[in-house]
């Protein structure tokens, strides 16, 4: 079985992955083509200006930036993003902790135009950890649930191999194997992948769940650098006074 | 005028964006959804075993590993991957001075299965860069020729600001508004663009003949690093003995 990464889908749908480098972060920018209102999905504060600068020469309206979970690794850029773009709104899980003006829950829509993303809740990493699936499934993005050939780790932030491994069984493996995955994370320079691939070739999702629990157990990585200050920022939206 | 990122074209046409932190290179791989036939575009000799990974992951063949031109800040990994692959033939300009399997000029087509990428010379980074255009003109993988807002160097190996400019307008501008473009390199996280966003915003292209071999005058950039020991590599393949 072979998994074709690019379908003849989402017609008139906007779509630009984009990386930065610190923390390994990928962006996502989705809009309607015709009414070029656009969602942004986990955008950095260090990249604020790189985005705006392309949100701005494409003529894009923002509707909403949207978290998918409150990140340890990098401080989001939604609240000084709705500082510079009128009418912006803020998203993210409502198991996260954190404020947004909109607080997401399983089945919520994000619409952008004609199109939208509908919320999965996939916990695991973190309590408040979403997946986003475009409307025809033609891709989800996965934040720190399903990484490319990995995942999340679930080792702070209410981490639970137990609820990852059932949510990615759940709700992302049952997808279309063509479902593109766009995670919020690599590390090695891949920079997408489909639910087939990953349901065939994932060396931890490919495991019982006493394996992966195991796994996951035992992974003894280091603390990150910048989660004493990521983590309280990102519950106010990356700004204290927004 | 808005320029869509996701067409509704090349079903049957695998692909995948890779990239290599060190040298800030993407790599790219395609491939025919049925015959599995593959081409793989400047792939780099440091992430050689996670590109040999994917290509067995999916089952692919493949035909061809293609150079843009003669990379100063990297070397490839075509000569090595021959060593590993039973079959695999290495591609280059005829202009680049490179030994190769196959020497590309103006036109050729590099096959597999049912798709092709056509060579378009695009000479001014280097006097052999080509850009490589997908059989139904929806993308073009451009080098070190168009970068995304910007473009390649051109004060050293055979550079030509003049030679350039007359290449991107020429060659790659009269491609579609829509076809994407896929450079060899980008250093803020950027992946991609395309012909009409180049056309509309590139802030070099966008110039004057004249006010553009100003800019590349004066650019001062420092010597790549690794160009004295890359250069003499790349000659080869990679490899002294392949
Ligand atoms: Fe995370
Ligand atoms: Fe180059």
């Amino acid at each position: 079985r072979f998994y074709c990464s690019r379908m003849a889908s989402s017609k008139g749908l906007f779509f630009r992955q984009l990386f930065e480098s610190e923390s390994s972060t990928y962006t996502y920018l989705l809009a309607d083509v015709e009414t070029r209102e656009a969602v942004l999905i986990d955008p950095v504060l260090e990249t604020i200006d790189r985005d705006l600068k392309l949100i701005h020469e494409l003529g894009l309206h923002l509707n909403v930036a949207v978290n998918t979970h409150c990140h340890a690794d990098h401080i989001t850029s939604t609240g000084l993003m709705k500082t510079k773009l009128v009418g912006l709104k803020s998203a993210i899980s409502k198991f996260s902790g954190a404020t947004a003006d909109i607080l997401l829950s399983e089945n919520d829509k994000i619409t952008f135009g004609k199109h939208f993303l509908t919320v999965l809740e996939t916990p695991g990493h973190t309590d408040g950890c979403v997946s986003l699936v475009v409307d025809d499934r033609s891709m989800v993005f996965t934040g720190d649930a399903l990484l490319i050939r990995g995942c999340g780790r679930t080792d702070f932030q209410q981490g639970s191999p137990e609820k990852l491994y059932e949510s990615i069984h759940q709700k992302i493996f049952t997808l279309p194997d063509e479902c593109l995955v766009y995670p919020a994370h690599d590390y090695i320079g891949q920079l997408m992948s489909t639910v087939g691939e990953e349901r065939k070739f994932n060396p931890r999702l490919t495991k019982s769940l006493d394996e992966f629990v195991n796994i996951m157990n035992n992974l003894n990585l280091p603390k990150p650098k910048k989660i004493d200050i990521s983590v309280p920022a990102n519950l106010v939206c990356g700004v204290y006074h927004v």
